[in-house]
C-alpha cells in the first residue's frame, strides 16, 4: 500500500500516522518527492482500511498494490478449482457446459417439456426461476416452492441437474435440499447476508456480476462465500450497465481471461440476460467459447412470445441445437469440447 | 402502451397479438405506416409485460407511455405525502430535515457523544450503521444488536429519532422495535425480498438509490413498499456509478425536482457517500438545499481519522455548525428553514 | 414517430401541433387514451426534430419509430457493402482481414521492420499513427507527415496496404494521395466537420466508436461521410468507457451483429485499444472473430516497452503470428478464412 | 510515480527498468515487499509515459502521484485567474455572469429581440449557436457565418458580449474577429488540433467537458489550450453520460468544487444541455449558485416550440427573469451577486 502526504503536512502528523501503522505490524518505507512525500507499506496490508487513512486531511492519496482477496486469488491457488455436479465438471480444462431453461417456471408440464428438449439439444444442465427478482410489484413473482419441486420433476425425468436463484436466506434450506447450484442474482451480488447464510452451505454457487459492480467487487463477493467455508464459486457474467440502450446490458468478455487470471475459479457467460435480444444470442455464445468461458447459461422456450417472462430473449429449441452444433467446432478448435 | 410491427409480419401473426391483447380489455388504435405498423394500447398497460410482447420476432419495438408505477405516481395523489417521525415533519413544504452520525456506531460512549455534537450542531436526526454492508468480508461488519441498543441509548440522552440500515428480513423485529426509520442501503434497493418486508411495517423507509438504478428502477423500488401497505417511503439519493475517478459516485441533484414532479414522496441527499471527500460535503449540501431536496444525511465523526470506516467523508461537528448555518441562509431564501 | 400529449392538453394546443406536422405532409392516426392523447405519424419523420416537439408543455413524450439513418440502412440497401483496398475485401462474406503496426510510426527503419514481421505474421495491412491524438500535450504527438512518408516506404517494401488516422481537415490531400484507409478516432467520431470532409474522397474510411458514443450515434456518423457521397466506410469497434477500472475499456462485441443487422458495411474490431492490456488481446481477437467481425486491427511492436506510445497494449511478432494461427482455425469452422 | 513489479522479476530486469528511469534524472527509492517490490520515483515525473512502463511483463502497476497538468494546476499558480470580457470579470470572488440565448442562431431579427430579452432578464452575455454540431446531418446545420454577423448585430444593439461554438480550425479567423468568448463543445474536447488552434489566440475560450470525459482529462483539454499560450480557459460542465435515460446527461455539479481545488480557472455551468429539460433548468441553476459556480449559460427562446433546436431545454423570457432574480438571492447569501 503507497500513502503519499503533501509537503504541508507537519513531522509530528505524520509520525502519527505512520506510528499507528507500524503499530499493526508493517514496515514503512519512505520517499521524500518534490511535492509530496511517498510511504510504502510492506506486509499483511489487507487489514488496513484505506478510506480510515484518507480520512487524514493532508494525505493525498491511498493506493493498494496487490488484491485485497485471497482465498479467490491464483497467486496463493495456482492450480485451476473444478466445481463438480453430478459428474458434470465445470472449469480448468474441462469441457464447456451448457446451461438451458426458460427465464421462469411456469408449471411441472412445461419445464419437464422444456427439460427434455434442452437435453435432446445437447445441453447438460437446466435453468428456470422460481423465485423472480422483477422490477415491477406487479409482474409475475415466480411460482415458489411450487416452481422447485417442479424443477426437480424436470431433474428426475431427464437427469438434468437443477441451476435456480435464491432470493432469500429463509428459503436455504429448500434450496440445499432440492437444488444443484444455488445462484446469486445480479441485483443480490452485495447482498452480503445472502452470501454469507450460501458461504456456510457446501453447494455450488453460480454468482452473477451486479449491474454495475468492478470486477474486483465481484471476486470480493466470492471471497464472502469463500470466507465462510464455501470454495465451490462459479462466476457468471450476464452484462453490465452502460450507457447503451440498444442492448439490454453491454457484455463484457474481457472478464474471461481476466478472471482466469485472478482467481482459479470457473466462469461462465448469459448471453441471453446480457443482450435481452435472441437474435444476439448465438453469436454471443461462440464469442464466449472462443475467449475461454467454462460454460454458457442460456434461456430457452418452447413458444418464447408465450413465456411469463423474459420471451424477447429465448431461444427456440431448434435454434438453441444449432447454437450447440457450432460451439461444439469452435469449443474443438481450442482444445475443448461441449460436456 | 405502442406496438410497432414491420411490415412483413402476416397479417394472422397481427391479429393473434392484437387478439391476446384485447382479450385484457385494452382497446387497440392502429397506424399503418409507410415501413411499419405502429399499434396504439388504451386502459391498463401496466397488466402487460412489454418483454414478452418483444419476443415476437415480428415486433420491432414497444414503448410504454406513461409510468408503470401506480401508488407513487404524482398523477393519481397530488398532494404532497409529508412523513412525521417524532414529530419531526418531512416533505412538501416543511422545513429541511438534516441528519448527522457516523458512518458505523464504534460504541455506546462515542455515538452519545457524537449524538450530542449533532444536536448542538442543529442536526434533527441521528444516523450511524450498527449493520455494514462492506466489499470485503474481512472489514469491520457492524457491532450489530450492541450497536442498535448504543444508538437507542443516545436518542435516551438527546431525543434525536434514529435512522440505521437493516440488511436482512430476520432483523425486522428488533428494527421495528428500536428504530424510527428503517434505511434500504443502496446495494439493496432491489432485494425486493427485504422491501416486500419492511412494507408489511409502518415504519418510514429510507430508500437509497442503487448504484446504478434508473429513476424508474428506483420509484418501483418504492412501489414494492407501498404495494405492501406502507406509504411512509422517503427516496434518498447518494451518488451513482459512473465512469469518473475522482468522487466515489457522481451525485445526481436533478433527481430531486424529477421526484417531486413524478411523485409525492419526500427525498433527501446523501452528500457524504456521493462524493466520498469531506471537502465536497458544504458545497453539495448547499446545492441540494436549493435545488429543493427535504433534508440532508450527512456523515459526522468527531475524529474521522480515526473511524472504523469512511473517515474520509465525515464532517468534524464544527463543519457540521458551520454547514447547517449556511444551510439555513439558503433555506430561508427559498421560503423554507432548517427543521 | 408517436407523440404523446397530456390530457389537459387544450383542443387549440393539440391542432395546433398537428397542423403543423401535417403541412409537412404526414399523416396522423390519434388514440385517444385514459391519462393520455397518443399521435402516431406517417410518412418521412426524417424530416422531423423530436425535441422540437418536446418543447411544447403538452407534449409529454416524442418516440421515433424507425432509425434516423438512410443510406447507412439495411432496409434500404439490403446487400452487404463491399470495401476493397488494393485487391483486398472487406465485409459481407469475404475473409477477414488482419491489420497489424505500432501505436505510433518511430522511424523508418522501424516502421519498415514491423511492416515486414506483420507481413510474415499473415497480415493483410499495415497500421501506425503519424498524428497521434493524445490527452496530455506534454506526450509525443506523432512524427507527422514524416510518420506517414515512413509509412509509404514500408508499403513499398512489404506491399500492404496503410491505415492511419487523420486528426484535422487540412492534412486532407496529404491522407488522399498516401494513405489506402483513412482512419477517424474515437475522439473525432464527432467531429461533423471532418465527417463531413472525408465523405468528399472516394478514400475508405475507417469510423472508430466514440469513447462514450450509442451505436445510433456511430451509425449517423458513418451517415455524415455518407451523404457527402462516400459509401466506402468500415466501422470499428474499440471499447466503450465504463465504470470498470481493470480494463482501458470495456469491448462491446455485441455491436457485431447489430450494426451488420441495421447497416450493410463491414465491422472490425480493435482490442488492443479496447483492453489496453497485451494479455487479453488473443482472447478478444478469437472471441471477435467467432462472433462474425470483418476483421481485427491490432498494435504490434518489436519491443514494446520501449514503445513510444501504447506499448502495454502490443503484441510482439511472435504472439501476433499466433493469434493469427489460432484466429484462421476459427474462421474456418464459422465458413470463413483469414484474407 | 509508484511502480510496483512482480517478485519473479529477475534482477536484471529490475536493473534495466530502473536505470532507463533514472537516465532521465529521477530518483529511485525502493520497498521490497512479500508479494511485490515497489519503487517510487522522485523528481520531474510528467515526462514519463505511464503506459510504456507498463508494457513490461514483469510490472504489475504504474500509480501517478500528483497531476499531470502544470499551467492549469493550483499548485503552481495559487491564485485564482479571472478572465475578463469588456470589462465583465469571470472567476474567483466576482459575481456570477449569466449567459442567456437561443441553442441556434435562426436569423438577424429573432436573435437581437433575444438578446433584448436576456439583458432586460438581468443576462451580462449573450449565447447562439452558428455552427452547430448535430447528431444527424439532415438536421439544421446553423447559419454559418451568417449567424456570426447577426450575433454582432445583437451585441451591437445590447452591448451583450457573445458566446458561440467554434467548430473547425478554418473559421478561426472569423471567431477572433467576430466573437467574445470562443466555445469548444463537448464533442471537440479533444480534437486537439482544434485546441492548439484557439490556444495559439488571446479569445477567451469557454471549454465545454466531452460527453463522457474525466475531469483529469478535461484539465488536460485546457493544459493543451494553456501550453499553446492562451491562459483565458472558462471550464463548462453541461452533463455526462450516464445509463440514467430521464435526463439527457447528468450534471455533475461535484465538479465545480474540484475544479476550484485543483485549478485557478473559473468553472460555469450549463444547466439546459445537461438536463435536456427546461423544467429542471431552474433547481439546478439555483444549486449550481449554491455549489459555487462562477457563472451559468442557459438557453433563451421567445417561442421554445418553434425553436430551430433544443426547444425542449429553452426557457422563456419572463422564466429566465425568475431564475435570476432567485439565483440573486442565493449568491447574496454566500457573498456574490449576479453580475
Amino acid at each position: 500500500m503507497i500513502i503519499t502526504m503533501k509537503k504541508t503536512a507537519p513531522k509530528a502528523e505524520i509520525d502519527a500516522v505512520m506510528g499507528r501503522l507500524a503499530a499493526k505490524g508493517l514496515q514503512i518505507h519512505s520517499s521524500i518527492g518534490e511535492n509530496y512525500n511517498v510511504f510504502g507499506l510492506v506486509g499483511d496490508t489487507s487489514i488496513i482500511d484505506p478510506k480510515q487513512i484518507e480520512a487524514n486531511p493532508y494525505v493525498e492519496s491511498v493506493v493498494r498494490v496487490g488484491a485485497p482477496y485471497k482465498k479467490a486469488n491464483r497467486l496463493f491457488h495456482p492450480e485451476d478449482t473444478i466445481v463438480e455436479v453430478d459428474g458434470i465438471k465445470i472449469g480448468g480444462k474441462e469441457n464447456i457446459v451448457v446451461i438451458g431453461g426458460p427465464c421462469s417456471v411456469e408449471g411441472e408440464a412445461s419445464i419437464c417439456q422444456i427439460a427434455q428438449a434442452v437435453k435432446e439439444s445437447g445441453g447438460c444442465m437446466l435453468r428456470g426461476g422460481a423465485y423472480k427478482p422483477r422490477t415491477s410489484p406487479y409482474a409475475f413473482q415466480g411460482l415458489g416452492k411450487k416452481g422447485i419441486l417442479a424443477l426437480k420433476k424436470a431433474k428426475a425425468q431427464t437427469g438434468l441437474p437443477i441451476v435456480t436463484e435464491l432470493m432469500s436466506a429463509d428459503k436455504l434450506d429448500e434450496f440445499v435440499e432440492n437444488v444443484d447450484i444455488i445462484q446469486i442474482g445480479a441485483r443480490n451480488m452485495q447482498n452480503f447476508d445472502l452470501l454469507k447464510a450460501v458461504g456456510k452451505t457446501t453447494k455450488p454457487v453460480l454468482l452473477k456480476r451486479g449491474l454495475a459492480n468492478t470486477i474486483e467487487e465481484w471476486i470480493m463477493a466470492a471471497e464472502y462465500i469463500m470466507s465462510e467455508g464455501n470454495d465451490q464459486v462459479i462466476f457468471c457474467e450476464r452484462g453490465i450497465r452502460t450507457f447503451e440502450p440498444y442492448t439490454r446490458n453491454t457484455l463484457d468478455l474481457s472478464v474471461i481471461p481476466i478472471i482466469k487470471e485472478k482467481t482459479h475459479l470457473p466462469i461462465i457467460i448469459d448471453p441471453s440476460h446480457a443482450t435481452g435480444d435472441w437474435k444476439l444470442v448465438e453469436s454471443m455464445s461462440l464469442a464466449a467459447i472462443a475467449a475461454g468461458a467454462d460454460g454458457l447459461i442460456i434461456e430457452v422456450h418452447e413458444n418464447p412470445q408465450c413465456a411469463w417472462s423474459d420471451g424477447a430473449q429465448s431461444l427456440k429449441p431448434h435454434k438453441f441445437t444449432e447454437l450447440i452444433q457450432k460451439g461444439r467446432t469452435i469449443a474443438q478448435v481450442i482444445g475443448r469440447d461441449i460436456a
